[in-house]
């Protein structure tokens, strides 16, 4: 009796899919559709995919897709290639705006191929989440409000640190726009890919939402605390711009730029004020929170190797140290 | 018997849906999308938007679709604005590139509002875009393909500059790939919206397409002899960058901005080079053999207002001055 439990246990926790061929298929997806003619385009998509990146947009997707009992990966792979594609747009136009030249490790587009390149290549993934989503009727309206919300919180972003009005409330709005809308997306589209009922929708778009807040926060806390090379891209650039974790908790005056101090200069100057009181200690808790959040919402899926990845997905953004 | 005869005929001229209304659905749609919660946003979306520009993609879509026999302007309109929209963000990340300050007779986004707030102006136009279409499943594969084509087309200009390689042929591609496929994808749209038969949703993806190859010859064209306040946008860029139909007509050598001289001597140079020959003139009859061309396309529609209207537009595209 006990034996026939234990297997009945071991065979539904098994997923039909294997994890690793279901993200392989999203990787596969990418390549090819930025398989431009225009060697350029080409060559700055696949430089920038290729140095890799975390990969969690849609990893979480695919993962919610297998944990609902999805098994067409082929099916399930151009949304989440979108999802990744669509950040990776936003992330070469970052760069431009921001002037980062390194990213994942490697020179950003920026850096390589120029301005005018850079914007055009990250217009060109864009087009792309756009041809491939095209299929997907049900899915677009779902993808485009998370798009257009980035970018609206991109822009309140940079309009926050021009005008110096970079309050705790500005943060969090900025951080549901620009980051947790596009998780919650990828959420909310693995669900409905695999025909989840409606209370499974809400509970894995909920989970991926407060995954993705909490993914920026702790984004934020290693951009003050990070090792630059560890971390692959151009560290600082968030304080140097006045943004992030940073000035939300700061007030917006202590963090001014001097006259004459060089970025990294006031970089440094700020990690030692931060390190100093216990504002990275909030930040990591309400981070924590968020996350034990999502792991009780993600507890109501059915047990599968899925469901454990998807747990083990959350925490890894808490314990990451890049 | 002769009054019944003209009496039909008047009758099967009418287009059943006003085509001012039609326009004006497009406009209001346009409008209300780019409305975003983000100030910068919408305030620097109906700045460019409400600068007028001639609306000849939408209308082109609205009057293929009228001519067809649509009569729902409140569907046809969304695409149609789709359409002017992925235009319009194209034009304002490409006042980036060219530095262009002048845009419709106004100062350009990125003039106004910095290259920062001009890139993601241009980022959410094109999210608008996303928004608008996620209704049309089965417009969307046209839309994301013109898309693409638009922003492959801009990057092989890009590169065709820098590498000094701007020959007739590459003049060729660029222009198809930059312009002509939007207008055939507003052509097409417009037929499929009305539920055309195949042989009518050809010819008007191919009358658009040609309309779309002459409309970016004369527009190149005028950017050499036309006047910058006609034109309402920063005249000569195109040539100082060493593109457009000037230079993929003179030889590339002839063109290369000489150390030490402005960019308006090298305008002014090649200006004098170009009214020397009679190279305008073969651009302007290529441009005339194409609208003739569309015009024989358009010519196989019902008799209607709006197929009149058709005409006149195509008519419009070589006799126009700016």
């Amino acid at each position: 009796m006990t034996t026939q439990i234990a297997q009945q246990d071991a065979l539904s926790r098994e997923t039909p899919v294997n994890i690793d061929v279901a993200v392989q298929a999203v990787e596969d997806v990418m390549m090819e559709i930025v398989n431009s003619r225009v060697d350029v385009l080409r060559d700055a998509s696949h430089h920038i995919l290729g140095a890799g990146g975390k990969r969690i947009r849609p990893r979480l997707l695919m993962l919610c897709y297998l944990a609902l009992g999805g098994t067409d990966v082929k099916f399930a792979a151009p949304p989440a290639a979108a999802v990744e594609l669509m950040h990776t747009a936003s992330v070469v136009h970052d760069d431009i705006n921001d002037h980062g030249v390194l990213r994942r490790g490697r020179p950003s587009v920026n850096a390589k191929w120029g301005r005018t390149f850079a914007l055009l290549t990250g217009d060109f993934l864009f087009t792309s989440v756009y041809q491939l989503m095209s299929p997907y009727s049900e899915l677009n309206k779902i993808l485009a409000d998370a798009a257009t919300a980035l970018v609206e919180g991109e822009t309140l972003q940079a309009a926050a640190v021009k005008n110096n009005e970079f309050t705790r409330e500005a943060y969090a709005r900025i951080i549901a726009l620009k980051t947790a809308a596009l998780f919650r997306a990828a959420g909310e589209m693995g669900a409905r890919l695999a025909d989840a009922n409606e209370k499974f929708v809400e509970a894995m778009s909920s989970a991926a939402y407060n995954i993705g807040l909490a993914f920026q926060i702790v984004d934020d806390i290693l951009d003050i605390v990070g090792d630059e090379e560890q971390l692959g891209k151009t560290s600082g650039i968030d304080i140097a711009q006045g943004r992030g974790f940073v000035s939300a908790t700061e007030s917006a005056s202590s963090l001014e730029v001097q006259n004459g101090a060089s970025a990294d200069d006031v970089i440094d100057n700020v990690k030692r004020k931060l390190l100093e009181g216990n504002r990275l200690e909030e930040a990591r808790a309400q981070a924590k929170g968020l996350i034990d959040m999502a792991v009780r919402q993600i507890g109501i899926l059915p047990e599968s190797a899925a469901k454990d990845e998807l747990i083990a997905l959350a925490q890894m953004v808490i314990n990451r140290d890049h």
